[in-house]
């Protein structure tokens, strides 16, 4: 006789399993927390929490009920193709949009003020203002992706005093922000761009998008001498070599790159040293790992008292 | 006979003094508009606008009526030992009130995030994240001065997540900011700030008081460190040696200075090099002077059309 399988699978790579082992345990002593590492019975595996999973563990749990993504993206689940046909469930949890709308109003204020510009002048020695600095309702900032993260950050960039739009696949309502959708509404949302903003999912249809011809379309009569590039999104959805190159000819002034097409950036990229590249190592919103261990605890106590799951990814969206 | 006395006297340093005439010649074209360079008659002034004016030169002036200070702060005026006996007033300007709020929230998110770190760190080709940053809401900001501008950062910073209180002379009420007041309230406020952020004006009262014991006051418990100082006020608020001797003995971590004892800051200051020390050149707040000239003007017509003045200073407070 077997008992009720009811056991978490952890499968994650590039983030300490041990402490989440640690922290799932604490959260759910009622149960087996086991890791994809180490050899488990896959009848007894109820749900699994993954980061960048090694393809193929998720394949034959005959008992799987879902699958929990650790961070807010699920890129690394829907590109597998033998994804079980379970719901997948991502993270939303307000400390990671709080850190994300910080990075990305921090970058923005960053170009608008001119403070790389001001930190090179300190090393220089140099004492030298810009009397005439655009202010922030001078400057367009347009978001491409209006979910989560996006929304809050139009917010916030709004109460600063940007001059706010966004872009989104469905037409979306934020107050007072003009907003674009859809392919056809793209050439018009680029076209009013001073400061890109992209807080895209990476799926099969925005890979690539971030390319020299979506970068001819942005603004050219803007106050900050040229559009500039902030992508806190994923690295898939940008063609660095575009980049490189818009940068280089005028096309682009500026980028601020928190996510790269290889993770950790090779140290034979040009970004890395290019003058008008700012560079972070995919941390401008940290998941917080406490939170996401008990919003994945919460999810599977709602789920066994009879509620149904929260933030389920239509994977026919991809996203 | 002489005709009734009308003129704007316009005595300037340091700022473009033909293009201030040219914008009050063009906004009140219905009178003399006059520099204090050149020889005038003094009888013929009913108004003067002043930034840094040569002291003496509002002295017998018999029919003047008011000063306008170009700027918000009037330090400038108010150490005039022979400053006339009439309404001085200050700008109060809804751009200068954002651009300084552009700016603390921008240094406060620098220091949170460590925008400062990661600069350096794509310099010398580090890929290197730090899993374990604190989120705004677990960082106290205190904010010396709640007037117009302290009040607008106090209120940015607060959306953007950071735990704010505030100081003043006088209790001041701000939704959900607690708040000190005086001298006698002044140890606890700094007991609980890790970000110090001075909009305070130079007065007889404030002067050298951003020095070693207040520096000692400040939080130790904090998450980012050890305290920072980001100075926007004046920089007559600041002993300098002792900045650099608490940041060399880490009493405070990190200095973020807009104004200086001595402006342009000399070459020879060490805080030009100073690793933790961030140098801007006192343009927090640009003042647009078209804004400026606009409400100057807007002040002379009300006052002509039986209205009283706004922004008054009070010059028993100094400030
Ligand atoms: N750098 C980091 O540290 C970090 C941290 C967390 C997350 N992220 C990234 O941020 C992304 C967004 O997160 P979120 O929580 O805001 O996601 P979300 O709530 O799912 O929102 C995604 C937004 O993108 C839009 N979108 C998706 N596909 C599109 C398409 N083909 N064309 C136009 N718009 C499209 C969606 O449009 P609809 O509104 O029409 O659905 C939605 O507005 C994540 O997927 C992840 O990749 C990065
Ligand atoms: N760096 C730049 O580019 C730049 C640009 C513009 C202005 N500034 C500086 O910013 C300063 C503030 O401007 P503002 O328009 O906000 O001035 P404000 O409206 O007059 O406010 C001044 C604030 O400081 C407080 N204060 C004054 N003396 C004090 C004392 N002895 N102890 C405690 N608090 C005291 C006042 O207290 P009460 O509330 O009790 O009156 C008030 O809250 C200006 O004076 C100027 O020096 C700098």
């Amino acid at each position: 006789m077997t008992s009720r399988p009811n056991s978490l699978l952890l499968a994650v790579t590039g983030w300490h399993e041990e402490s989440w082992l640690d922290r799932f345990r604490r959260l759910l002593p009622d149960r087996d927390t086991v890791s994809a590492r180490e050899p488990f019975d896959p009848a007894s595996i109820r749900y699994a929490a993954t980061w960048k999973h090694r393809p193929g563990v998720l394949s034959n749990l005959p008992n799987l009920e879902a699958v929990f993504s650790l961070g807010a993206g699920i890129d690394h689940l829907a590109t597998d193709p033998n994804l079980p046909d379970v719901p997948v469930l991502r993270v939303v949890d307000q400390d990671l949009t709080e850190r994300m709308s910080e990075y990305v109003v921090m970058h923005c204020l960053m170009h608008l003020r001119k403070g790389w510009t001001y930190a090179d002048r300190q090393r220089r020695g140099v004492w030298e203002d810009d009397r005439e600095q655009p202010a922030a309702r001078d400057v367009r900032v347009g978001i491409m992706g209006l979910g989560v993260l996006g929304g809050d950050s139009a917010r916030k960039l709004r109460i600063m005093g940007f001059d706010v739009a966004g872009w989104s696949r469905t037409k979306r309502e934020i107050d007072g922000i003009p907003t674009y959708a859809g392919e056809g509404e793209l050439p018009a949302f680029l076209a009013r761009t001073d400061i890109l903003v992209v807080l895209l999912p990476l799926t099969a249809d925005t890979r690539g998008l971030l390319d020299a011809r979506l970068f001819a379309g942005l603004a050219r009569d803007g106050r900050l001498g040229g559009p500039i590039l902030v992508n806190a999104g994923r690295g898939g959805l940008q063609v660095e070599t575009d980049i490189l190159a818009a940068l280089d000819d005028g096309t682009l002034k500026a980028a601020t790159l928190d996510v790269f097409e290889t993770e950790p950036l090779p140290s034979a990229s040009r970004l890395w040293t290019h003058p008008a590249v700012q560079i972070t190592p995919h941390n401008a919103a940290m998941s917080d790992p406490d939170a996401i261990a008990s919003a994945v605890a919460a999810q599977i106590r709602r789920h066994e008292g009879g509620q149904s799951f929260i933030n389920a990814v239509d994977l026919t969206r991809g996203y």
